[in-house]
């Protein structure tokens, strides 16, 4: 309630009672004030009443929520549905203008307002996980999920260069569909560079990379494409080295850091990579770092013009779902939920980490050595006693594609029927061939031809608790000691 | 509640009011048995409990929102804020899988039938609108705008030559930014056909589309790209002529339809369209048409395989916000709502176009003659007269880009300070020159080089009411009146 | 948001987008004024968005919502689930202070708000619904229902006299078990005062109530109690007479009005019976009236004292919720809403009795005449015929206490059965004594000794929809005709 | 989504995700089961979203629900307003019948049950709290807070003595207004028994108040009024030796418990009183025990039949919200979180003690020792040199009443504007008199004629935390420091 409002209350309720009003209400604008001039996360988290309350505010910014307001265009901001305005807060008319998807919106005021603030949230989250400024020259939250977004990344980054001839775009191998795919949907010509081993850990081929660059011809290449969060016993790309060479040969560098904003050690290497070598933008989902629901991706990089030129290249409007989501969770999570949470993942990634190896050596399997590099998933080897443990369990209905085929799959479909999502299951007994985009690769899963092992692979994602392990831990034991 | 922990409530409470109750919970059931067999709007919409019930329902599939469900992957629907949480009903996966948007989730069930069922809906709620079956082959609810969407669709239809040169789109000229930018961001290059006058009447100039077709070569041509939506005096396109002329060439026929659903005549024509000629795809607003807050667009055509092509070239998952605000309103509108919501539009169009008719009369004004072709968007011109009066309004201090210049251009600024939003007033008697993409247009706004008066757009799109209409007539004409 | 907030807005976004966003803002301020400052219904009921806003903003007024609010009392207003704070947007406070039910509470400016203005709003729809000024000294809305409400409402007359011997209540027979207990509740003795029949009607016996006046004592008697609203073919009691003999006599008068709010003949002579005779207060339901769920009831009437005192009397805090409830829907009827409802239900009146007497010709029975009287209420005979059609109904399986009884009663159930719901079954062949508090009623529920038939009664209360009206037809007739 | 619409989903998505979404649906299932079948508290709390399906699939068991259904009566459960329909989860026909309270309702089997379970919940959450089962023959929830259930259950033993002259209250001096008031407003005559001191301590005299059943008589007095949560100095009444004097004098005996369940000391207190003495009654708040909204209290008592002749004396239904309240919040709670609150509280009682001692001597105030017998709130000396100190503070606006006065009484008005609510300050320097229901009270509010010095009150009540302590001594060390 405005002031004047206020003291107009003074006719209807003691003066003295409104005036302590007068005072808390205060402590809402101020709050509010300095998260408008900050644009930081606060430190503590605000709760979801002065959540809505400031999304209720500013909804009431954008024209289709004025109390006088008619509409004679094709895009008036009508909802039909009462549950749908209530969902998105009375925002209807999305983001972004047809030049670009960061414009603001005359009709829209507040949804512009929401869009600003949340890339400045989203830039201060980056920060405090440990990125450092020079990488995050600005950022831009797409409502896409990570797939299309890195394929609109490529076709700016091809835009930039319209006259030539870069098609090819340099790949070491990441057995993730949509990565692929992301390149395919582009127009853009993938190249796979396989993987190598040292140790248990699969990791980037440098000298295959450069190799094919000389091959294919720096002019016929648009960029590499590598990745940091990945399943063990893959590891994260040797991004600085990757940059390194991108910046010798002046050739493109996306990287693909799908939930890698949750662990510092890759944002450390991201931040050397853009300071060393040549990093164009670097991808990351909202959901999978900031526990939102799927939707949406980020873009970052230390050269700002690319980022916005990405904005530019957008064509039209979006929807404002996946920043609404974002703007709300960071709001609520404060600066001190958001270290928090990032702390708790450390610490509980040393939990699981000793809890598996416990697990493995009880049944003579072994959690594979990734961890000085992967910092957010193992695998555990699964050799055959523990299959023919776990397969004589005839009273359980497996689940989907599993049916009939025995063998160390059934052990995900199983943990899945036990309500365990998640683990995957890489049996290497059968290879298993894929062709993807025209391209044929073995073993498809493993990230690399010939694996010594078949594995099964968990995260330690953001968000989980020491529970979940606890009980995973529990529910996998019991399915392997089935027979004994 | 099942019939189980119904009958168990016996122990707690009446028998025979159980029974009541068992009864009463059966009529629910039934009803959702209804939508799951039928797959189509209810007769009549379901009020926002039950709507809310069955979202709650379908969300317990997930296997998020399983009671002892515990994550080990590196995205497990984790919701930090529990108002995202509520705001999506607990739905967190999203749509889709590496290989296909419309694929199914394992994890997420719930969000799959969601999806599914939402697909089924629209396709009712646009055959109910007036397109044909046979144009209607399949549809695809994409979390992307028109735009962005239209942009997806070139790219597919290019990755399905790909070995070819074809890169140009024929695109006669709508002066709509995001059109001409969804063809630039998919790397292909427009070829700008310019319309010609029919009376008042702004049309497709089939002539020099041909020409262009011939001048440039079938071989480098992907396709021509259409428009049925927008602003008088501009009409929509001849698509029927178009399709047959892309047939006879064997070239790609793209419609962007992006709030043609609402208007009976121009699906009519698409579907004839579809019938006598070639159609790849027709694209749609959801929010134009279903008033959903914006974010979603529908691409729809009368070839199966191309609408599942599109899918597929998707990479990754999305959003599946912009599906539960369709899913939600088509089941609160029924199939009642949706025809009544048509119907009242059509009626309130003659309504719009007398009153129009009458103000410009008492102005000197006149109403331009488009009505024939363009049943959605009316056009008003401007004289000098009329700016004399309006310019002299001091008082008002004017909006946003307009600052400080006396032109027709105010009436459009002003109208939207007295709260009137969505017209727009082309003003020629300045020439607006723009670049866009790198094309020059000449009095950019008006979709041609020389028209032979200023104007005032505005349109009577679906949800506009007969009150909104008396007073934008009210508020134009007090702002025309202003010096007399 | 305030002005200062919005202003700095401007470092955000663009600095006209923001001054159109400050008008639209005022818009809402100023409505909020308007509500502030007249403190009536809205002339056109806000939509749901600004309720909940200004809900918001009016709880941010209570101390338990200030951000850096700490309490050290026993009663802090912590809410521990976000549910019910939720679902009370926030007001914990409840209403009163240990002194007075209406008083003002420091910590809770808002909830203090909230109360006051909604018993002006309540005020105002009284007196649109047809209550002379002069009967609407004041109004008190209690979260309790009438029954106990008219318990504290006797308790405090009775207070007022504490000295005396007035322990008798005057009751004119109505057959609703807590008008009789609201009496007994309270420690008094009520007198019933037997009805009389006139035609159809059973109405009020004037003589035997003065002579029993006459025969207790006046200084023995503490009040009359009369009804207003009832079921037909009772109407409601001669109160203008009544009042004029509690004035002549010195004795009090309390109406139960319960449903009467909606009955303009009935506020008619309400407003008489305040001018000409003596009434203490009229109470009336909230539910009943506003359509608001079950809770509260409205104490009115001509002497401000007296209800002032009725809020003295009341020991200790309350509950807002049901006055949240009328606030809410209050605003959101407006008062062409309110105006609608009251009228819309006089037309389905007439509508819902020629549609009833039709019937009843077909089936040989009769509508009884009492719609001279009873403005709400229907009563319809049912003769022998009638029984032996339905009765034979096999198929049904017969809810509740009806179980096994061949009889007028299960039309009711069987209705009950069919999802109707309301309708009641007067079966005057056995004779049903019931004796509630020492007292004993001969054909209890049919309000008077020896009716000359069975009926079946039904009302067309203040919701009901011309959908409903048919269906019940409908379904009552296939209920008759079954055998035929 | 029942078994036979899951199934059917097959024929939308694969069979197999939706064996895995039927097999997550009856985990919802069995908990539910679980829940009516055992009817305690959960171990763990539930979700809000499983707290909202509960409800909402309870709500469907309601007639106004049910999607056929059509009302033919005057109170149909329809609610206008679909805000308040939604924060009811569409209960709308409250609780009871005119018959009893606790009677369960034809139309509105939902409703009855949330009621039933709440009663066995909150048995449940006594007994956990420490309460003998023996003490806990049955409970009532009533939607009326504290006062007005004071009144009833005393109208109700009056009743169930109607000849009798019984009129007299026996009422050890408590200074909380609506204690009084209660018994006033049930017509009755309290009989003020003066306290003695014990040390610091304000205690009952069990002397005088043997004296006075003596010398008013037996068969004139109805009960004691007894109290145990109370404000330091003064201490809970001896209850056990109370119930042994009304066992032996054969009166009844009635305690008001407002907040004590939250002490273990005073349920076993209650249990012994009730094993060896008589208790009729026992009240408390719903809202200080539970932390919900204001509204509701708990009867409760080793006479079953007692309590259920309360619920038979309240006249008509009753509002459901205060019962919805604490069953989603014992819900919500589940047993680890009641239990966890209550030890909190245990250990912050000691905490708070500890920091309050300090500060005393700090000041060269003295913390009053009353902590073994008053194990929720606190009294802190007041002596001349802090005031000396605080009044000269003259940047403070003061709030209230309290305005000119410099007094004591300031202190407790500054940390009300320093946003520290719910302390109180007594002052003995000026005799506060004070006249309720005609009795006159020396020094009102601190329940004793002359007590030796002026205090500070605060109380660490349920749901208070560290850090609200922590800010609490700070800000009243800086206010008692202002001047040094």
């Amino acid at each position: 309630m405005n002031l004047k409002n206020l003291e107009t209350c003074k006719g209807l309720i003691k003066g003295s009672y409104v005036d302590q009003a007068i005072q808390g209400t205060s402590q809402f604008n101020k709050l509010l004030e300095t998260l408008l001039i900050h644009k930081k996360l606060p430190n503590i988290g605000y709760n979801d009443k002065i959540i809505e309350l400031i999304l209720n505010e500013i909804s009431m910014m954008d024209s289709n929520n004025f109390i006088e307001n008619i509409g004679v265009g094709e895009r008036e901001g009508r909802i039909y549905s009462g549950l749908v305005e209530k969902r998105h807060y009375g925002f209807a008319h999305g983001i972004g203008r047809s030049g670009d998807i960061t414009e603001q919106q005359p009709k829209a005021a507040g949804s512009s307002l929401i869009q600003k603030l949340t890339h400045s949230l989203v830039l201060d989250a980056m920060k405090l996980a440990g990125l450092e400024q020079s990488s995050l020259s600005n950022c831009l939250l797409l409502p896409m999920a990570t797939g299309m977004t890195l394929t609109l990344t490529m076709l700016t980054l091809k835009s930039q260069q319209s006259q030539s001839n870069k098609r090819y775009v340099l790949w070491p191998r990441i057995d993730q569909k949509s990565c692929l795919k992301s390149i395919i949907t582009a127009g853009l010509i993938p190249i796979v560079i396989p993987n190598i081993l040292e140790g248990d850990m699969i990791r980037t081929d440098l000298n295959i990379l450069e190799e094919k660059i000389k091959e294919l011809g720096v002019d016929n290449i648009l960029c590499v494409f590598s990745t940091t969060s990945c399943f063990a016993p893959r590891v994260p790309d040797k991004i600085i080295e990757i940059s390194e060479i991108c910046k010798r040969y002046n050739i493109g560098h996306i990287i693909n850091n799908a939930y890698g904003l949750q662990c510092s050690k890759i944002l450390n290497n991201i931040s050397q990579a853009c300071k060393l070598g040549r990093v164009d933008a670097f991808i990351q989902s909202t959901d999978k770092n900031f526990m939102v629901p799927v939707g949406g991706a980020i873009i970052s990089g230390p050269n700002k013009e690319f980022i916005d030129q990405i904005a530019r290249n957008y064509p039209g409007r979006a929807n404002s779902s996946p920043i609404l989501d974002v703007f709300i969770t960071l709001l609520s999570m404060g600066k001190q939920g958001w270290l928090d949470l990032l702390k708790e993942r450390k610490e509980l990634l040393i939990y699981f980490n000793e809890k598996l190896s416990t697990l493995a050596s009880q049944f003579n399997e072994r959690l594979l050595n990734t961890i000085n590099e992967n910092k957010i998933s193992f695998a555990l080897t699964l050799s055959s006693k523990i299959l023919n443990n776990t397969t004589q369990d005839k009273e359980i209905t497996t689940i989907g594609d599993f049916k009939n085929s025995f063998s160390f799959s059934m052990i995900g479909s199983k943990l899945f029927s036990r309500s365990c999502s998640g683990s995957r299951v890489i049996d290497l007994e059968t290879n298993k061939k894929a062709i993807i985009g025209g391209i044929e690769f073995n073993n498809y899963g493993s990230h690399i031809e010939n694996y010594s092992t078949s594995y099964l692979t968990v995260a330690c994602a953001i968000g989980i608790t020491k529970i979940e392990i606890d009980t995973f831990i529990q529910r996998l034991s019991k399915l392997f000691k089935q027979q004994k």
